[in-house]
């Protein structure tokens, strides 16, 4: 960028939030805002949208205090968007850029987002308009490519682990079936996740369905025959992107109704319970009609938002989400041009991760999948390479206890 | 209870589980176990069933380690039942007190609880058997009379404050509509909870609907219809337990379905997710083709057993639960027959309780709902009196952060 002494920057959020995206974004923040040829930091409201409609609020100009306690809290303070740009689009934010002499531009998102950035970049370019891009990874999905794991990850992982601690206690009360949909369309880290909370061997989830593996109904109802005929009880973790071996979801299998896409033809799969009451449905049917059980209780819940903006953060993520942030404030301030910024796991044990710079390319539009090592041999259920790949990532649990059963009168 | 020198005790829980019944049960356990005239303390395993088939765990012989570690972890290790005695129960259970010299009974749970015990005492009075009934209260509905509120509450209170702060947040990402359906069949005052963590006067929820007013579908439409005009937005918690003028639950109401009942008799209104989704339906048809918005971007979570069983206990609901439990002991050792444990409020600020005991029958089969000073006119929100009320209970929430919007440019 030769001749220009002052420089703006520009920061947006794309996508679903995250526990952690103000962590991010936060963390460029703190990483420009000392340098003398940033001239000023704008927030884009809305994302793409607020860059092309102007609406920018001034990051430069917040207080310590606030920067502090937005970290903390989930969600974006941003706002988002789901939009991809037109050359439209592209055509008036370049203008906006000119204009107010914006040549360095952050955005936090997933695969969508680096997508975009990477058009943006070639539009610059084809303007010859000097921009630094930058993409932060982020989505509690998990699914970029060349990233270890993403900010928001541990958060929502979090959540999931604890809350299948609390639905496997809560099965053990009556016995019956549990079954708590998870999100995550074609990567299933997040309904893995349910499993890093399991203490003890029988502990829920049981049972664990992937989107990496065609499902089969047949399969999963014998499934959770055998595992309530041994305990009385089966407790499943299931993500809502399901398939069948011929790539047919499976609520749409169990449904009639016709289901939403977004504006990047994704089917909606999220915010509806339709799934878990189907699934329930599905193996009380399977359950009875055999005889195993009369009258099965079973119940299904569907987590929905609360897993990406439940207010209880990782601590690991929290950190990896400011420093991924800080990351790419620096690498754009000491000259690189652009790129996605990536978490790479350096030890397990001790856990240290280390951020990288690589191509756009590499992560737009593209979608990381769970590893073959990660699921078990029958798919239904996650290795203990998973459990050491995501213990470290979703920060310390509260121990729970169990009264010792030994002492017991005829169980 | 003259000539018994050594008398054994026996803890039992019932009903749906919450965060700290064992805390609860430990809080029995601690107040007595330094009591010479008690030579056993059993736990009943599912409630009045491990009674009568004698299937104890000693209680007694737990280590400290052990009776700590379970304070802290919800749902009930006693396992439970919501089978009501009959009168060829009572006379199995008092078999198996006379058998093993049992003349303490400890019961946590609701007012089917306090009923069931209501009845083992009348039975044991009429053999002339000596015993003495002591219901600890606990319900994540907080609907018993003669409290001020129950253990369980505050955990399950806390865990939909958070869900909300959450939702709320997401709520502002994309705008659109956000329905979350809380547990609570009679009472509102879980539902009620999601006001909790407001911070902001815009922050959600911005409607609540509770059980203690007819719900219409009309009014709820207008009221949707008149946030979202205001703010592009609208967060909405809903009580599962919802009617219509007539008492028509309002999943009848918008389904063709038929509805469960458990042996209590009553609906299955928790564990589908089948409400949220109707509403968020009924509600997008409506602003929709009043043509307020072209596509209505709405999703509904039905909050489900995260509700009760979420490991994250509040403090003081934690801490009010052991000293009830403690206190039901105290109150049996030193001279009292039967009775209800209730917890009533002594001071506001700072918040100060007591616990109390009561006649068995004041809570038996009886159902405490929100009194009018906590629900607004409107019948769509509740009152600054209810947060005075709820707030002491949840515990201390993570203070939210939001950026400072004055330094905007274009808003």
């Amino acid at each position: 960028m030769p001749g220009i002494i002052e420089v703006q920057a520009v920061i947006f959020t794309q996508g679903g939030p995250t526990a952690v995206i103000n962590a991010s974004g936060v963390g460029v923040v703190l990483g420009l805002k000392n340098s003398p040829q940033i001239s000023a930091i704008w927030g884009a409201l809305n994302g793409i949208d607020g860059i092309m409609e102007e609406r920018f609020v001034d990051l430069k100009a917040q207080s310590d205090s606030v920067l502090q306690a937005i970290t903390f809290t989930p969600s974006t303070q941003l706002r988002s968007t789901r939009k991809k740009p037109t050359s439209e689009d592209n055509r008036k934010m370049l203008d906006v850029f000119q204009k107010h002499g914006i040549h360095y531009v952050f955005g936090a998102g997933g695969n969508d987002t680096s997508e975009s950035l990477d058009i943006i970049n070639d539009a610059a370019r084809e303007r010859k308009y000097s921009l630094r891009v930058f993409h932060v990874a982020k989505t509690v999905d998990n699914d970029l490519m060349e990233n270890d794991h993403t900010p928001g990850y541990g958060s929502a992982a979090r959540f999931v682990a604890n809350a299948f601690r609390g639905a496997s206690l809560d099965n053990q009360c009556f016995g019956g079936l549990y079954i708590g949909v998870c999100m995550g369309r074609h990567a299933g880290f997040l309904t893995a996740a349910a499993a890093l909370g399991r203490q003890g061997p029988d502990d829920g989830p049981h049972l664990v369905y992937l989107p990496e593996s065609p499902f089969s109904l047949d399969k999963f109802a014998q499934d959770v025959e055998a595992v309530y005929r041994r305990l009385g009880r089966c407790v499943v973790s299931v993500s809502e992107g399901i398939e069948d071996a011929s790539h047919t979801p499976i609520l749409q299998v169990l449904s009639d109704g016709k289901l939403e896409a977004d504006s990047h033809g994704n089917v909606q799969l999220s915010g509806t319970g339709a799934l878990a009451d189907r699934l329930v449905e599905y193996a009380k049917k399977h359950l009875e009609s055999k005889g195993v059980v009369k009258k099965l209780r079973a119940r299904g819940d569907t987590f929905g938002y609360l897993q990406r903006s439940f207010p209880d953060q990782s601590p690991v993520d929290r950190e990896e989400a400011v420093g991924l942030g800080k990351f790419a404030a620096q690498r754009a301030i000491s000259g690189d041009v652009d790129g996605s910024c990536a978490i790479v796991r350096v030890a397990d044990n001790p856990y240290r991760s280390e951020f990288r710079l690589v191509p756009l390319k590499n992560v737009a539009g593209k979608t990381r999948r769970m590893p073959e090592e990660f699921i078990n041999k029958d798919k239904n259920n996650v290795t203990d390479a998973f459990i050491r790949y995501g213990l470290p990532l979703v920060g310390e649990l509260t121990q729970l206890g169990q009264l010792d059963f030994s002492k017991s009168v005829k169980i």
